[in-house]
């Protein structure tokens, strides 16, 4: 293996042949303690000093130097974690309800703080009903698990997260791919499915590449078929939509879709998950999804927290505005820098270098010692000749902090493409 | 279905042939509006309306009031949920870090309260690493799906929690049960799962019955065949063992474990789930658990008041020790009365009525209205000659309070059952 050690990533490590189930394939651990490898892994799991800002401190992974950075990687996209009035909102909630809730939502652990924030984000989706989750994974595979049965099936587009994969896999129902946002290919799978109850899944903002489901043609075909649609709205909820209610307002098609997703770990700065649907299947689910029956609900500090966030988003839209013109402005100097962003429409900006790690790894490296986190993500999350840096723009951002970026992604990335 | 409405249950409505896939079968909806259904499912998700202490508050779904109960149903066993010093630690986080990560643990969602934390309880749990989780459900499906393989076999405890079992529905490993603590049963699995990678899967204390798994014969076992072992710590962390480290200090096997998994949602008061096992396991793992890979990281508000939590649990024992005192006390008195406890060896003690559910929900109605709020298990949860209510112990718990709980529970249940 030593010649060829940067061809391997991990999707070659999956299967485990060493006889102690205890203990990673002998090859893996030699792979992963190699010093080129270790080097492209140090851009992981890099540690935050402070909170997830745009202007935050990392403890470098890279020579253990602590380093003051503008931060393009959190999903803090209105600034909401630390905002202080849900600062404040999680802080009362922590002084009357304590940290956990103590128990499955089932049997103990439901408090009227969590019934209280779901009416609200039922209301605000303007659907019927809504499930909390303490996770925002666990929510979608809830949904998909709780919903779906052997038998039935899921037509979802390849680049559905893992989490509503890991969902359809419980589920037992079968799973049908169709091509990245591909009218010509879903239809191919809805007549697969025909005659079968089946659950169309698709993300409003898809995480690695910014563009949004094609929803009304989506709409479309689903109804011609009889499917029901399954929205996840984890990267659009408070960023699209006069109202902020996701990629299916924005697209109008709101009454259109069964069952609506969100996070709350995103735009809305806490953790966890929920669902929105009619209210019998509110129900039913919970009689069925494992992550909502087995799992501790949400800490009330935290929903209590993420009830100002919703009003603090929502009570006007000038959060999601900034987040806009930053977009924009960020979009605009990008593109003029002839970089390839693909084929973004939202706050989650690839720019993407192409086919060569090593590239992607010193362009990752030069960036962090000038001051500026980007993620770089490589194969084998995403294809291998379209290696990238991902930017999730914020409505923190100010005009210095911009141009400051601009001004190090051309000196590092720009003018090396151009050499 | 209208004569036999009471033999039903959710088990009865898990397969679904409504062709609208967004609608639950129609039998279910007449089903769970029956007015006799709907009253048993109102001692579920009942509302408190104050942290989940001793002495709380609920609006009961039964009849709409506001009522002051004895609670034992939450999970809260040391109080930890509401510890003063938590809360204080928890609201510092806050101030510091704000209320969600922003990120998945790999890409930007590491902050160093989360490292910080790790640590602690790699070295509370002495092993070599920790890995932390959002929720606990997704601790053990991440474990268990990012170590086991289609191949590969896991021999679990019939009475494993859900989420172990959706771990190896994910894993593709082939799970075979055996009878609960059983080791002839256990042997036999061994035996089946020869020459194969297995992972011998079992809890500390098990949640409906309070027992513990037999870790000294269990351990003999798995060695002599070549298994590697992983407990579930969940209901046994901070409470068994002269440190607290659980059921495999209590037997004096730690060093026998391979894999050790706890959640911070019951004794710890907070939420999340964790996983110590050797270092290079733990690398390994985070390669390939989804809700760790896909997940945000935990509300950095959470792990601080956490990291309270540890400390104050383990700097002495008194915490322990009180929820001990109680634990026996309230034995004692309830088998002096000729309840059947089953064979609870824990403070999870199971009042167990028998086979009629009309009494089990008819004595919960009752006790509630006297003061009490004790959760009624029922059929499919648990066999159906077993119905019980599920007491959980707390170190909170005071003289008075145990007192008033034993004479509600004499007065409803005993007298009862004695005419």
């Amino acid at each position: 293996m030593a010649n060829n050690i940067l061809n391997f990533s991990l999707a070659d490590f999956f299967y485990n042949d060493n006889p102690d189930v205890l203990s990673p394939p002998d090859d893996f651990s030699e792979w992963i303690n190699n010093p080129v490898v270790k080097h492209s892994f140090s851009f992981f799991e890099q540690e935050l000093l402070d909170a997830p800002r745009v202007s935050t401190e990392i403890l470098s992974n890279l020579d253990g130097k602590r380093r003051k950075i503008i931060n393009l990687t959190s999903y803090n996209y209105l600034g909401l974690s630390t905002h202080p009035e849900v600062v404040q909102a999680a802080k009362e909630a922590l002084e009357k309800y304590g940290l956990g809730s103590s128990g499955a939502p089932l049997l103990s652990g439901t408090l009227d703080i969590h019934t209280e924030f779901a009416r609200k984000l039922a209301e605000f989706k303007q659907k019927e009903d809504c499930i909390l989750y303490s996770s925002g994974f666990g929510g979608n595979v809830g949904a998909i698990q709780g919903m779906m049965r052997k038998g039935d099936y899921l037509v979802m587009d390849e680049k559905c997260h893992r989490s509503l994969v890991d969902g359809g896999t419980l589920s037992g129902a079968k799973m049908l791919f169709f091509a990245h946002n591909d009218m010509e290919s879903l239809q191919m799978m809805l007549e697969k499915a025909k005659g079968k109850r089946t659950l169309v899944v698709v993300e409003g903002v898809y995480s690695m590449d910014g563009d949004l489901a094609k929803m009304p043609e989506i709409c479309d075909l689903a109804e011609q078929y009889g499917a029901g649609i399954f929205i996840d709205e984890a990267h659009s909820t408070l960023m699209f939509g006069e109202n902020g209610r996701g990629v299916a307002e924005h697209f109008g098609v709101e009454d259109r879709v069964g069952v609506s997703f969100g996070t709350l770990s995103k735009s809305f700065g806490g953790v966890g998950g929920f669902i929105c649907a009619n209210k019998d299947l509110i129900r039913y689910l919970k009689g069925y999804s494992s992550p909502w029956n087995f799992s501790c609900a949400p800490s009330p500090a935290v929903s209590g927290g993420l009830i100002k966030a919703l009003e603090v988003a929502t009570r006007d839209s000038s959060l999601r505005d900034k987040m806009w013109e930053n977009t924009r402005y960020m979009k605009k100097n990008l593109l003029d820098m002839n970089l390839d962003l693909g084929g973004t429409e939202s706050q989650v900006i690839p720019i993407i270098i192409g086919n060569s790690g090593e590239k992607l790894m010193s362009y990752a490296e030069k960036m962090q010692k000038a001051g500026l986190f980007l993620q770089p993500v490589d194969f084998p999350a995403v294809p291998a000749h379209s290696r990238r840096f991902r930017m999730s723009v914020s409505s923190q951002l100010t005009q210095e902090e911009m141009d400051t970026t601009l001004s190090i992604i051309e000196d590092v990335i720009v003018k090396d493409m151009k050499s």
